[in-house]
């Protein structure tokens, strides 16, 4: 069995030999840019990691894996023109580089690779792997699932920015969406190319799914809370853009009449010092007792996390790395 | 078996069927607006024509030719966010009524859905057909062929616009991929999961994608001479915008000195009359005889497309309802 980062070797060898070189270089050169900007390849290691509690030979459904991280980066690359980002992982944004037209098309033949991917059946050794042609087949499904469920949370996501009625259970049904759902299809789509019994590719998909829901309170946590000489992003930034999150919908439920009414008031002011607002709001997140809360939302999540992952029907052994990833993962401060 | 304008009124019956009324529905109002605004629906029909020469359970292949359809039209509302078209088919495009956003996150949804229309098993009658799993994956592999090369074909297109150099074989092949390719898909994916001989797939493949060549000269022939009362859109259109046109191309090439230098004063004018660039450089065309060029350059490939037609192994009689279809594409005036 691969660790980890034996893993994350392999994924990043085989992204950097992905084949991008064909003609016309304008709609190929911008895909190329963003899949070597870099990132934490977690969701096709996930898949590996999955894959390996069944069978060993992982290169061989490494095009599944490329899938998976072509499509992360193609929303990546068509959320910055959507949100008029300008920079990504230290460098310009594609749509800053090539255009907003050769960023939305180059997204749209990034979709369409990633299908390519999805469906390529890789020959190991010189041998031809003949994949069972249903496994493949589901795998696809739970694929589309998954990136068809990423547009509808992007969409919430918009959609939220709107309105002012947005309840904790939508913005945890809209992040389920946006992040986790990827997250868990990754190892259920790497259950499913092994041949796992599928309540096994269920419980891997929950043990994702709950895991990411985790990471992305944890996310919210830290633009709050982090340590920003750690936390790689500026402090503070959900706050003055006024994210919907758990914690401030949670504290506008939590939150008595008077700090109800101030922190209105900071959502709704025009003009102020972003300091002072980042401040401001945090004393009423502080005096709600918020950080607890959210700590304890992402704790109940990680045990049922780690429940889910408990009723896949492999050892504790085979099972023990993917323990270890997702004690690694809430650990985290950046 | 069904003719043409049955398999038109079962495909256009299916579209209107089409389920697109999930959360949230700003996500999915725009994709069934795209899809109402009808069209010829060519694609979708040239997939069960190329069917029912083999098979006549039509039905079953719905959710493949809704998936062509679905495919084109997230092609156009992509397009027109990138062209800035203002209409489509006489509405407002998706973008101008939703933004931008709007129309690049629910193109992404719509080319997703595409892809699961390709992957779904239609039950018929109840009864759950079991499609050859390799027959659908070769089906899904022309699919995702035809799908890259359209982005390439729309790359193509858009470098073209900056560059004076263009041969009139870069613009053939340009058309080939933007529009061709998936006419003749269409046909191949029909007769792949009907499981037809390869060389059938191969041959009706080829038919369409002459016609469509055959097709998009024409279409750029009409803009020059085609009868206005008749033609739909504003003749000169291409003339005006200086687009490279196999007419054009040629005319560059076959022109003598003078008229070279007049057709290149014209395409680097900044300031002119409308309807005198239009007259002057049709009276180049004219002088040249690009008209006469053109149209055999048509009738060639027509000649072309129903040769290759001839080679599939079946009947006369049952390829008889594509040769009328390829008879009337080319006859038409609008």
């Amino acid at each position: 069995m691969f660790t980890f980062n034996q893993l994350l070797d392999k994924v990043n060898d085989a992204v950097a030999a992905l084949e991008c070189n064909q003609q016309p270089d304008r709609l190929y050169e911008p895909i190329r840019y963003e899949l070597s900007l870099g990132g934490k390849r977690i969701r096709p290691v996930l898949m590996l990691m999955a894959y390996q509690l069944y069978r060993f030979d992982v290169e061989t459904i490494m095009p599944q894996a490329l899938a998976l991280e072509t499509y992360h980066n193609f929303t990546l690359l068509h959320d910055d023109v959507m949100d008029r980002a300008d920079m990504r992982r230290g460098r310009p944004c594609v749509h800053k580089v090539w255009g907003d037209n050769a960023a939305i098309l180059s997204g749209d033949a990034m979709l369409i690779l990633a299908y390519r991917l999805m469906t390529e059946q890789r020959t190991a050794d010189r041998q031809h792997v003949q994949r069972n042609p249903i496994a493949l087949a589901e795998a696809l499904q739970t694929f589309t699932e998954a990136t068809l469920g990423v547009c509808e949370g992007q969409q919430y996501d918009i959609d939220f920015e709107q309105r002012s009625d947005v309840t904790v259970e939508e913005y945890m049904e809209m992040i389920r969406l946006k992040t986790s759902l990827l997250l868990g299809c990754a190892l259920k789509i790497g259950a499913q190319l092994a041949g796992a019994p599928s309540s096994d590719a269920e419980s891997l998909y929950h043990f994702g799914e709950k895991m990411g829901l985790a990471f992305q309170l944890q996310d919210d946590l830290l633009d709050v809370y982090g340590d920003p000489t750690i936390f790689g992003k500026k402090i503070g930034g959900d706050i003055l853009c006024n994210k919907k999150t758990f914690m401030l919908l949670s504290t506008l439920h939590m939150a008595n009449p008077e700090q109800r009414d101030e922190l209105n008031r900071w959502l709704e002011a025009d003009q102020y010092d972003p300091d002072e607002k980042i401040a401001a709001v945090r004393a009423i997140y502080d005096a709600v007792g918020i950080r607890k809360v959210c700590e304890q939302k992402i704790e109940a999540l990680f045990d049922e996390a780690l429940s889910c992952l408990s009723t896949v029907a492999v050892s504790a052994e085979a099972a023990a790395p993917l323990r270890e990833f997702a004690h690694q993962l809430l650990n985290r401060q950046s």
